[in-house]
């Protein structure tokens, strides 16, 4: 490599080094820091095998840009040579002439495993799925398996999940384990070293949180993803662990109130930035710019009693607040199917006292502080500022109750409707509850301060 | 197990079926959904090795009760045969009577090993970490150790991970996996099918999200535990993914605003789930009558502007929508590490004018929206109009210029004063943009109007 050396400053000499020597997963953290440029001159200076397995880590980042700098021929036989589900990745990512350009520089078996791939709807079970993976028919034996393993081993991503299917039909009959085989007796038939049951299976469609699911609930390591009875391909857990962790982001990024960057915070570009924070901000504000009409229906109140405009703020953000906590609950008991879509009035049914008893208890302190305020004499509500107490404490009950029912339903709504309930986020709850917040709090006024102050 | 028929309902027929045929997490999922009593009499039914099953999901929900409900000698068996983690797990949740004679009842070095798990912080690696793990002298061949691996298989939680340790000093060698042991050759040594490289390690006090972090990089299936050099356990890629799910859903209820549930939603009793969500509620009420204060300081603009209050919701939800953005982007970017600490202020020039622009289209989309109804007489916003839109507009930059960037610096200044930064709510950011928002919008207030409304 030392003929690279020369156009290269100090930083990429070390990072040169740790090419050579390191984890690949430090390697790849190390390419990542460097510029594409120098990220190019340095993946040309490594070793074949190397180069394969850097771009077998999910984690390189710009990874399609890299391999479509490489020479053509350099890059055909790279894609061969990696794992088929990280090659379809990086395949997704390019954009059609680039992609095909590259699919024509491969073997046609390859191609036609590739392209079935990249036909499915990303972040489905098959467009993350590996066709590299163990099956043996059912009328083999241990010893046979083991010694077809030790040949394979080198070009499967795993060899722990082995998969049995009929001889004739190729159904996948059973799943069985390296450990279970190497306990066996080389000359018994490899079913008798396979649990009695039907393998837990997922189909090409399934969803990255289902996979995720299945996966955590019966402990295995990879999951086989069938149609028709046939074995297509195996998910991994190495990779159902990375995607749960892209999902995590999403859903964080969702529930502050914006589209998810699928690219890190700093390297996201500063108008990509704008536009992913835009749209949701700008439609939270022309929602919310109700409250500004709801204000001006009540206008004449607001003017004979100014006192009250002083506990909008604080009213309105106890609904958005309780409304926030519902949201989150059931948002995260959907995801975990601890609760389903029928659910909905038994969530219902819980949140409503629930919000009856948060609202109380906000209330009692609204009204204590009023009170507070009043004796210390730190600020004159006038002389019907029980009245004024008592208003801002129904309004609360009012409200945390509203904001509890309604941010607890916001999920199931959109999941009825078709979306990830996750759209829901603590902004959008905030906003739904906010105008009727204000009408309720301005309709108990109404009643409460009646041929006094209104 | 017919003689137990009789006293159980059709419902726990069924059940009794499932048990005794069916995947042993779809056994728990259906004892789940019945009765503590059910559960228990269906437990005393099944054959003891199915028992040891059962209790080696995590998902088994109240474990440690169940445990406790099964006769002293059979609750004592079932612990010596289970695997060590989820031992730990079930001891861990017992108060201290029951714990203390649960542990009694065991083999002394079962009891040490127990004992030594329990007394890491809950969360801690070596708190999930298991001590049923494969390790090997490096003296040994590869044949030798397949033998050793064949007689241990079933007393393991994994035997695809294989430690190396010196046979004088005990320390961690090399790491290796069974897929590169059935491919050697029997008689050579164990260190020729290791890569030969330190493995990755973690530490006892290893905090989760860091374990996960390891392992999704290294793509590993078990992360040992280290102390001294010393290998004390490992920590297996099953009980990782549950740990993240466990984290996810801590993440997302704190960002709801709320002490994170450690029960299902449906499952948490009344009080206690109020008991969750008032503290913070609670907190977040108290600081946000702040804006009750802030907006009595403004009375007297108040009073000769009215026509002022009507935009208040809209703009103190502005800021609280553009701060919860930017918080729940840093969080997830410090999670993942992808900016540390020291980034703050790298932030914080990213906020900035991220803040600026959003601000702006925000105010002119306010400002569009006020001259829209003056023109169409939706309302009358008096003669000085074209001021109140600028108010509304300039006051918009400003707040979300400052929400954004207060809601990307909670997360820095939580962590800094060692409190996780995923506890910076949504919620928690909007209460304190609010005041601040309010202080904002009067200032600017104050300085365009006045001489003509002010």
């Amino acid at each position: 490599m030392n003929e690279f050396a020369p156009v290269l400053d100090d930083e990429a000499v070390a990072v040169a080094r740790v090419l050579a020597n390191d984890h690949v997963a430090d390697v790849v953290e190390a390419l990542n820091r460097e510029s594409r440029e120098t990220a190019i001159e340095l993946l040309c200076a490594v070793p074949f095998v190397r180069l394969v397995e850097i771009f077998d880590q999910p984690e390189l980042e710009s990874a399609p840009e890299l391999a479509e700098a490489l020479p053509r021929d350099k890059a055909g036989k790279l894609l061969t040579a990696m794992s088929v589900d990280r090659a379809a990745d990086i395949l997704r990512e390019l954009d059609g002439p680039a992609r095909s350009e590259l699919l024509g520089a491969l073997a046609p078996p390859l191609r036609m495993t590739l392209l079935s791939i990249l036909g499915y709807p990303e972040g489905s079970a098959a467009s993350i799925m590996t066709t590299e993976f163990v099956s043996v028919p059912s009328n083999w034996t241990v010893g046979r398996t083991l010694d077809y393993i030790r040949k394979v081993e080198r070009t499967r991503e795993t060899v722990y999940a082995i998969y049995i299917t009929d001889p004739e039909t190729q159904l996948l009959l059973r799943a069985t384990g390296l450990r279970r085989l190497i306990t066996g007796e080389p000359e018994d038939s490899i079913l008798s070293v396979a649990p009695d049951r039907a393998p837990v299976t997922v189909t090409p469609l399934t969803d990255r949180e289902t996979l995720a699911q299945t996966i955590s609930k019966y402990d295995l390591l990879a999951l086989p993803v069938v149609d028709h009875g046939r074995i297509l391909g195996i998910v991994t857990v190495d990779d159902i662990i990375d995607t749960m962790v892209e999902e995590t982001t999403e859903d964080v990024h969702r529930f502050g109130g914006m589209e998810a960057l699928d690219e890190p915070y700093m390297r996201m570009g500063f108008l990509a930035m704008i536009q992913k924070r835009a749209g949701w901000l700008c439609a939270l504000f022309l929602s919310e710019m109700l409250t500004a009409n709801a204000m001006q229906s009540y206008e004449g109140e607001l003017g004979k009693a100014i006192v009250l405009t002083l506990f909008i703020p604080l009213i309105m953000s106890s609904g958005g607040n309780s409304g926030s906590q519902a949201t989150s609950l059931v948002i995260r008991a959907l995801a975990l199917r601890e609760i389903g879509l029928h659910d909905w009035w038994r969530v219902a049914l819980r949140e409503l006292p629930t919000g009856l008893v948060l609202g109380s208890i906000l209330g009692v302190v609204g009204i204590f502080r009023i009170a507070l305020w009043q004796y210390l004499g730190l600020y004159d509500y006038g002389q019907h500022w029980m009245l004024i107490a008592a208003t801002v404490g129904a309004a609360l009950i009012g409200i945390v109750t509203f904001g509890s029912l309604s941010g607890s339903m916001l999920p199931f709504a959109l999941k009825r409707i078709g979306f990830d309930p996750a759209s829901a986020s603590a902004p959008f709850v905030a906003t739904l509850v906010d105008v009727t917040g204000l009408v309720i709090y301005f309709s108990v006024a109404l009643v409460i301060l009646r041929g006094t102050l209104l």
